[in-house]
């Protein structure tokens, strides 16, 4: 499936930290560049990320801000 | 200030497209790694953000997907 | 690729209607259900979009809110 | 009240799973057609939402991303 | 409606900025605090929003980020 | 830094609510408004927000829905 999210990083699953309804998911999208993500815990399930294992983050453009110094 | 976005990305801007109300603004974050964020063309005049400069892509975790092969 | 997005609802896109940065993209999800979304020009540009085509909205759980009567 | 999200959608609750702060709701918006929801334990418990009762999807536009094949 | 969106703040519309697919609305919620929404033009005109108008800013928890200095 | 949301709204916090991923935290922002936000738990203790201090509420304006009675 090819989706509209502008934003779709290949990385490295480093972490996953499971709630009951929650789950964490801490990826590696470059060497030294992590992003974190929230999904449900059932979507966690479904998808078999494993620490270590390949995945991506996924972020819709209008969900990204932007800072500056 | 301090934000509770787990997902703060330095990067620089590599283009900015502007509409009548909303701005998108593309930031590499890493070697080949781009992000793509639509914010309002009011906040992106605010900013001063300019093709070249530095900014930030930030993301709230609960905006984050994660995908598999 | 498979996505922790809960919600992939298949569909047949009934309107496209395109702004300079934004696009309003209107599906038919079940008889008489409409989903509105939009997404940027220039994804709706790259996924070949069309009036009577198939596609999918997809939603992350954390983006639906509930209401009552 | 009217609310400006493009996609009200009316259902019928099929699972509620309750966590100390997300629960996650899961409405039918038509046969075979089902969407999930995580809100906070609060909200669901200020809603009266009950499985088998009549309850809303309600997703903002911007919030909708699109999927093609 | 009653909805799950923890965050339904009354207030007076003081500008209403229309793109063509996308509209920028801003309302003050207290004295000297304004909440700015972007919603669809489509949206604005259905709720026949005006400027000096009573209107609600509306906002799920899970997209209100906490920042300290 | 300066971010490109639009709401940046200073209160006092009035409620820390912690799940093992998620929490809940509520601030008053006028006289009488308060803004309910979820965020992650890590987030919550790296920020050190305690009950009576001060903080923001931080939205993305595309988060905003408007109502209208």
């Amino acid at each position: 499936m090819k989706i509209s999210a502008r934003n779709v990083l290949p990385g490295t699953v480093i972490s996953i930290v499971r709630g009951p309804v929650t789950t964490e998911v801490t990826l590696e999208i470059a060497p030294g560049v992590q992003i974190v993500s929230t999904i449900t815990t059932t979507s966690a399930a479904s998808l078999n990320i494993v620490e270590g294992g390949r995945a991506y983050g996924i972020i819709k453009a209008s969900s990204v801000m932007v800072g500056t110094d």
